[in-house]
């Protein structure tokens, strides 16, 4: 990693955005059921550099991440990006850290599944502090009464469902993951069962949306829906309004 | 591929896009020197879907696409952009084409090389057309008389520069990438040899930008410039003021 | 690249392979319809080094494969691993070439649609040849009567079968393709509409199994189906007797 | 996933592998500094499938894999292994975990750095048991001397090693690691700085494979050595003898 340069940069060009990307980083998350789990992060760091600065410290973005020990959450975020403006004397810091989250289900009476989420936290402090998560969830086609009997698994993955999230107070990841769960499920068994319909991206995005534009605790989200498909695939993105 | 569905959707919500993203798709694209190369690309096409419409014509956008056999250039981008807009009934509709391009290169007197850049084209039409073009440009680091006796490669891969633009007159992609070539060449010289320092993304970064924004061609850019390390990369970006 | 280093290396260890990895290369390959059609292939040149070899000529890997300009078929293959092997000193060569095989089919009556299949050729010469083809054909799941009317694609990738084959003759690869997707249509449907039973990889890995078995072109295989699933993913792998 | 079907497949073909692969599961690995880490692993698990079965078990992988709640080790792994042959009623069993593993050092008097490594551990019981340990070591290039200054990182990635290895008693990871990254700098050093040449990836394997060599504990191994170029990559292989 380079380290400062206190010179001046003669080009007077400021830099939006300087920082590192680390490849591979074991974090500890909060975990509504079991209080943390472990799990492995990839961690963005990076502030602007304003025209009088040549260059700016790489080595102390990964200091700052090594001080926390890997434990990540709402309060350490806001901490480590007012460590990040404050030693890199900067305007504004970002963290983006990506993770997969795991959530035991029950499948059935004996057994338990684990699910298995891609997660993205996004912090940045300017003058003020913003948090955006971004969750993907797993879109599978249920077993319905009018398909000849199926056991789980057969139909292949579906599709999956982005969300990005900004809320208003704390709000667990896992009810965000259960909610999107409970929509496209009941949505996918209205079109089956009630319509009689192809299961469609628009259906399911805007059932999603419909839902999240409802919680008061979030401020701001869009839906995209994917559906994989052989020969390509499809997707519908709704924005809160 | 799912089809329209005719009927309105009770909810009331206007889908910001909807679409479908190929896997993979042949394609020629204008080359300086041959004319024409071959490649192959993935394409995202979308439109938005007023809350009026349930559902849209997923099938129409591949077979717009099959209507030009593949052959991408700047006019049939704005063809494609508005069958688009007209036969889906969008007020907005976009097309993504990313493919790798091949540029044949002395590597000295008897020995050609073939670079292979990462190049993306974001082309909109909403009142105005809109069209983006990304390149992918590899940094190696050269053989410096101060270094020992060494042959092209052995440094390993030290980075890239990513570079999005908007043009205000046809520019050859070519072009772009020998520019973008050159300035970082010329910098990381600069680095080495006059100043003896180290290369860094911050220096790099504004070299290239400095040179995009003195581009009367050139309407808007951004640069980001990447070092891979082995724990983790460096990266800052430019844009255009 | 490297480039050769005449000296030996007192350690006296042999080097099974040695070679390159080409990121990416544009090939043109035979095609039964269209006579031949463009792709991008990623090769790896190889040999092997006795011990009182230093080195090896890495540069002249890519000059033999610049010397076709990409044309590449079952006598190129040939005629580049015997120049490997002459002009590197070797007992042994080796090149694989993975590429994407678009193949055009008819959707229905109206519309016709682009398959895309991996493909990868691995050859060797020793003092025989050997030559191998691998074939990867995505599986999807048919409309059947008992399911409530859906349109194609609607559910999602099921996944894919993976055919290794070693031919005694000249083989398309476009009717092994077609070989492998009649066998899989017809199992799944024998499975869905006569046994009301589940689609299972074991069933369909048979399946293609027995039909390579009793082609007389073919030599060797084997033959592994994939099923995509959410939260883990089933594979069965038959190879021939 | 799909379950047992008891009925005979009248194809008469055996399965030469049947099994799963979980996309992601968090497990607990044995740690020589700490006791114990928390990686993130992917898991194929897979038995032979004589004829006579039409089907395997498939949910049963996973609820032996569950068992164990993710603490694999070299006891755990004979365990599962025994467990899959019992339970699937099968003659060979294999189990494929891969997962990163990070390792912590001294990047000088007052940083450390924490090193990720690629592993992979491949057991089978048939007969006998067999256990295969791979490990993918980064290379990057020292600052040496003959340079001008430069800071670590600023070449950025040279290439990797790939080791695979029996052995014949324990052996930690990280003292693999350690061996193969002390061998690895101590031939760059001889070729930079004694010899003034090219580092190369034939040099570089030799090196390794020759201290794998002479290490007791070790009953076979194989080496592969890869140079990250721009335009190629290069590569060597050494095998134990």
């Amino acid at each position: 990693m380079k380290d400062i340069q206190s010179q001046r940069d003669s080009r007077r060009i400021n830099i939006q955005k300087v920082g590192v990307k680390t490849v591979s980083y074991p974090i500890t998350v909060r975990d509504k059921a079991r209080r943390e789990q472990h799990t492995i992060a990839t961690a963005n760091m990076y502030v602007n550099l304003p025209h009088r600065f040549k260059g700016t410290h790489m080595s102390r973005f990964v200091e700052i991440l090594n001080e926390f020990h890997g434990k990540i959450d709402i309060n350490s975020f806001a901490v480590i990006l007012k460590k990040m403006k404050d030693r890199l004397e900067a305007e504004a810091s970002h963290l983006e850290i990506e993770f997969p989250y795991f959530l035991e289900k029950a499948k059935n009476a004996d057994s338990r599944t684990l699910g298995h989420y891609r997660c993205l936290l996004h912090g940045s402090l300017n003058r003020e502090e913003d948090l955006l998560l971004t969750v993907e969830v797993p879109i599978s086609l249920p077993v319905v009464e009018t398909t000849p009997r199926r056991l789980p698994g057969s139909f292949g993955r579906w599709g999956h469902a982005e969300v990005n999230v900004r809320f208003r107070q704390f709000f667990w990841i896992e009810d965000l993951i259960l909610l999107i769960e409970q929509e496209v499920e009941a949505e996918i068994n209205h079109l089956l069962v009630k319509e009689h319909s192809v299961i469609s991206v628009e259906a399911l995005t805007r059932r999603v949306g419909a839902c999240l534009g409802e919680i008061a605790a979030i401020s701001w989200f869009s839906v995209t829906v994917h559906n994989f498909g052989d020969e390509c695939a499809t997707f519908a993105t709704v924005t809160s309004p």
